[in-house]
């Protein structure tokens, strides 16, 4: 990667695509052998950083590509087909960000992009919902926050955190910003699981952490305040985020094996033909995956424009519309876990037995999509569908809907 | 009906859209009862031209509502998801006088377009490439035709057919328009099915049947012709409007299905649950499959818009630019006839063993979709998305492809 | 057929088998008229009376046939593969004749199966565990039965009912054997369902209709008494015939599908074969479905034997024993479920289009497929496995488990 | 282990499964980290070894435990639920030494088994047929042979190997013993795969090792000799032990998620339950998979008796009764590569996100079914049974089939 000088702001949308695919091929070069390595992602962050990624969608006046997210979805998507844990970073880092708009406080968050242009910052988050909260204790300065949160994707290679946690003496819900290397957080290097090995998706201990007035992003709204649909859009976009992985990795599955194929397979004597490629169930194989990932795929963009109308509305945002992002958005997740479970078990059948060669690393796609897909159960978010279908009822707000 | 006098003219989407609710009602009301009655679909027919939705497409200077596809394809999948017979017969009446525009002759295509407003046309075709096709004999003012076909769906109730052949003399397929009330035509009356009882899917008999040169649209172009990839696009517009019909099918199924459980199913004992309604399976049962139709539907418009693009290219789409359409066409098929033939079997699951009984009549979505998706066989067009990742092959022009 | 005249006794399974061939020729070869007819099955009956097959487990000293529960299996799923609905009342005619055998009677049950070998009786049940109970209220020389109860397989064709009601002054639930002729007895007719058409499942009405003390077969015994084990068998045993109907269906809709392919289907012109037997995805196709179907009747075959281990237990069987078997008859049950809808579903795909003409009636196999299946939700079924599996619990005993 | 010194002969099917049952318990119980070691399995087959099991199907006269292939089956199943790569191994060792009986040499074969119970050898083959094949070339003594084979599951921890190779003077294709460590025997070590990775898998390489005339087990029987039918089972044995190390598999998959999340799951909030136990979707996703397996179970039970079927014949085995054997087999391959594929993937939603990690090693199951299942395209399996069903053929004697 050359491009480290280069300033983001001014380039359209074909300079970015084509960053992306730049980064998505020195991804791809080895990551088999970066997967294998499982070492902490700092190499991969640096290429995004160098490649000026992390800014695309800061606003031009802030220093930033001044982008919107159907760019950031096109770009991460390549990324994602390439190598997925980077990906996972990269999505991740672009809503950590984004999301501290839906506080309405624009000086801060103008603060936080210009510092993030300006010094290539990455981001990550601290706020798995399962766990104990953190504990704020109000202190003279701010506050102190204690206790451990796992499954912090991104957090131990982070310049920045998006922390939630609850006030102690009064029961509120704050989020607030800190810089990643403040004395007291420590990250437990704790993520060894069998897919998405290079998303540093391990745990975080904060022990006395200081956090200033000034980084607190706001509260958690009362349930009927205006504020509370605009803030509870986080989940959604997290949601989103993941079906997005989902398609990325199920194109990059069908696209590595296809190539595995073509270059590698012998046709099966009782198929009577002389290549593979003439197989007529190996046409067939690939051509229903194709199309199943196509689709998920759409949905995944209907999700995303759901998402940005929902994004757009502002304070003007109610619980119908809200829900109906909500709604589209569990149906990508529903659709694109299927297929992308799917694909990268079937590709196999396609590539035959030779293709299970370590060196070939396909089975990194499925390892990928079984753990992310496990982020949180699909089929409550089909529940939530159909309760829509049967009672008009919307998904309820909850750390996952 | 009272919108019988209305012209077509000047009004807007909105009003078009209002127009496909009201005929869905209308047909949704007794589609049970005039399924089972299977007789011609001349009241069906009738409701759509008194509608007003025969000249959608045709262009306000021509008498028309001046419209394009993607207005007609909600309307379409609005309908269709009531009666699938009758979405059948209006997709493709529209598309046959559409496709007159493919062989660029203005004039012909004009007047075809005002006659249709004028006197509210309908339109059907006769060329199941399956079939021998029919003899052509030049004549003294044009040719006689002479030869059977069958599946020409709608032909029994059109005012107008558009009919292809090959004339004997000098083996040039040769397509032209023909009053359907032509002597010499006859309706065999022969369909007798089990799904899209009403879509008139008759055979036809033509004995000495007189073509007129005037109503001759042109011939086959050579296949390097430029005019060739253009009239190519005739039967990947069936192709589509197959997939349309599949997710308005699913549609209606689920709708319907839906309103049964709401209306009729008694919670299972075992469910510990007070109303079906609330029981985990119906839920995720409705919302999965929800999803899914969801994500068909995201690719048929997706095929839909690449489908308009080739068509508005003109004389300049070229192999690569209709094989686009032809392969996300392909993906559309793949994807629906899944989607449908899953959906019209499941939602029994969901409504309980009392929905089976005739006078609920849910059986139909399932046979229409089992008769519909069988035009022609899948697996080909599987067949050809996967060879075009593999080979980077586009589909070769056939009567299906 | 002439076989009117012959002794059941005495005869080996190799003739049983060869009657019943006969007996499935005979339906198959009118399968589509008659059920289109739609009238009551009293010439299916008559058939299977004048085949000797209905004594077929009635002892020899009593009379019958002298076979075992593994014989009628094989000549059920015969039977039942050229017509569901006779299949559905031969199975259910010998299992109401048979559990009368669980009320450890020997003396009525002796009179009972003299009586069905002798006149050559048909015997249905009326005990539709969703209904309200039947009320029983003691009268002088017994009791009047009174109340209506849905989908009574066959008892509008019987001669013998086995009904269970509730008597009012006690809440005891008596099972007890009424002359299907009784008056009071209305049979409502009202049986006009997608599938199973001529399985005569239609409701019936008791006004006051008397019940003789020697025709009451027993108590429902109290759930910790020795007896309670053995009269809940009688659950596990029409779940398993039902699973038994599934599997011929599966076979039926196979077999019948294959024969057409093999006669009418013409190759695809895209297959590069001559014939549609040489299409590569038509073999992988039927070679797919036949090894599920094969699956699920092994299944089926294990839950058998399982049943017969637990009924030769006599009063010896204990609650996991009976668990045992009731696991394995809910696993062929969920396995057979799936098989038969997704079979019935696909054949299409191996025919193609012409084969969905209403002559072949080949959709007579997935509606009678579909509605046979919902007889109780099978995800509840499932979820007992599952439970097993998870806790070691055994199902509970219900009117379906 | 402590059964070493214990003599094989005279112990019951009893002794033997209990056996099984502490060998799982064994493997089990470092499964997760004897895998990732990745070592050659030297240790796992003195497990075996010590454990009496090498000469279960070694006749009591010549030392052996004196069992059949049934109780092998169940050893079988028990072993490689707990370590796939191990059933592997053992299967394959008792079928190389059981298959020397289809040469019909009695005196070697009864020499082979006296050696292999005396100094508990253990077998391993060399003969992947779509390699080009071993060259012999004779020489004073016998033959010298030259070449090399892929994927010889368990040569490089063999004692003896069943070798196959093409005399170069006449083409005749001989099969011969030779002792694994016979000089000019190279074992590459190159099996390093994605799962079976303890199967000792590699390939080898002859140069110039010499075959002495009397461990020649035989030449490849002309078509119509009676000699055919009979060796011509061993492919058949082979598919049929992939089939139940496929049932094996998934029955681990199941035992170990259930063990999971009986243990570790916790209940997800919007279950409404407490306990993952009692989460619907969890019951009814355990349960269907359970069923689905067993079906899979029961279907290589059957291919099992129907190979031994086949076996015993002997001599008199005709095509009819191999092709049903085969076909009885390739329906087994079928079910259970579908089954172990979908179950090995599908558990992970039933444990949830934290069964992803690496101590768990439960995406084990998944690795080594994708492996194993790709042996040969299961597709064309599926088109022997399709072609029999449609046209009556057996499948044809190959390598596959």
């Amino acid at each position: 990667m050359t491009r480290q000088d280069q300033p983001s702001t001014g380039r359209d949308a074909t300079h970015w695509l084509a960053v992306a695919d730049e980064v998505a091929r020195t991804l791809a070069a080895d990551a088999v052998q970066r997967e294998r390595a499982n070492e902490q992602p700092l190499r991969e962050v640096a290429l995004l950083r160098e490649a000026g990624l992390l800014a695309l969608l800061v606003p031009a006046e802030a220093g930033g590509a001044g982008h919107q997210w159907p760019l950031a979805h096109q770009v991460l998507r390549r990324i994602a087909a390439a190598d997925a844990s980077v990906g996972h970073l990269l999505g991740y880092h672009w809503f950590q960000l984004w999301r501290t708009r839906l506080f309405d406080q624009p000086e801060l968050t103008a603060r936080l992009e210009r510092h993030t242009a300006r010094d290539r910052l990455f981001w990550a988050g601290v706020s798995n919902p399962r766990d104990t909260a953190l504990t704020l204790t109000p202190s003279k300065h701010g506050w102190r926050v204690t206790g451990r949160k796992s499954f912090a994707t991104g957090a131990s290679v982070a310049d920045r955190l998006v922390v939630s946690g609850t006030e102690d003496t009064s029961g509120r819900k704050l989020t607030f910003v800190l810089d990643a290397q403040t004395p007291g957080i420590h990250y437990l290097g704790d993520w060894d699981n069998l897919g998405q090995r290079l998303s540093a998706s391990g745990g975080v201990e904060f022990r006395d952490v200081h956090v200033h007035p000034a980084d607190v992003l706001g509260t958690q709204p009362e349930e009927d305040d205006g504020a509370a649909h605009r803030q509870s859009l986080a989940p959604l976009g997290f949601q989103l985020l993941l079906s997005q992985l989902h398609v990325a990795l199920a194109h990059g599955a069908l696209t590595t094996a296809a190539g595995y194929t073509t270059e590698h397979t012998r046709a099966w004597a009782a198929s009577g033909v002389d290549r593979a490629v003439d197989d007529p169930h190996v046409l067939a194989g690939y051509g229903t995956l194709t199309a199943r990932v196509e689709a998920a795929a759409c949905l995944v963009d209907a999700a995303a424009e759901a998402f940005d109308a929902a994004a757009a509305a502002g304070q003007a945002l109610d619980a119908e519309a809200r829900g109906r992002a909500a709604l589209r958005i569990s149906q990508a997740k529903v659709v694109s876990t299927e297929v992308v479970n799917t694909v990268t078990t079937e590709v196999f059948a396609l590539t035959g037995a030779r293709a299970t060669a370590n060196r070939y690393g396909l089975d990194r796609f499925w390892r990928n999509a079984r753990t992310i897909t496990l982020h949180d159960p699909v089929t409550y978010k089909a529940a939530e569908i159909g309760r829509h279908l049967l009672t008009g009822a919307f998904p309820p707000v909850t750390g996952y809907s």
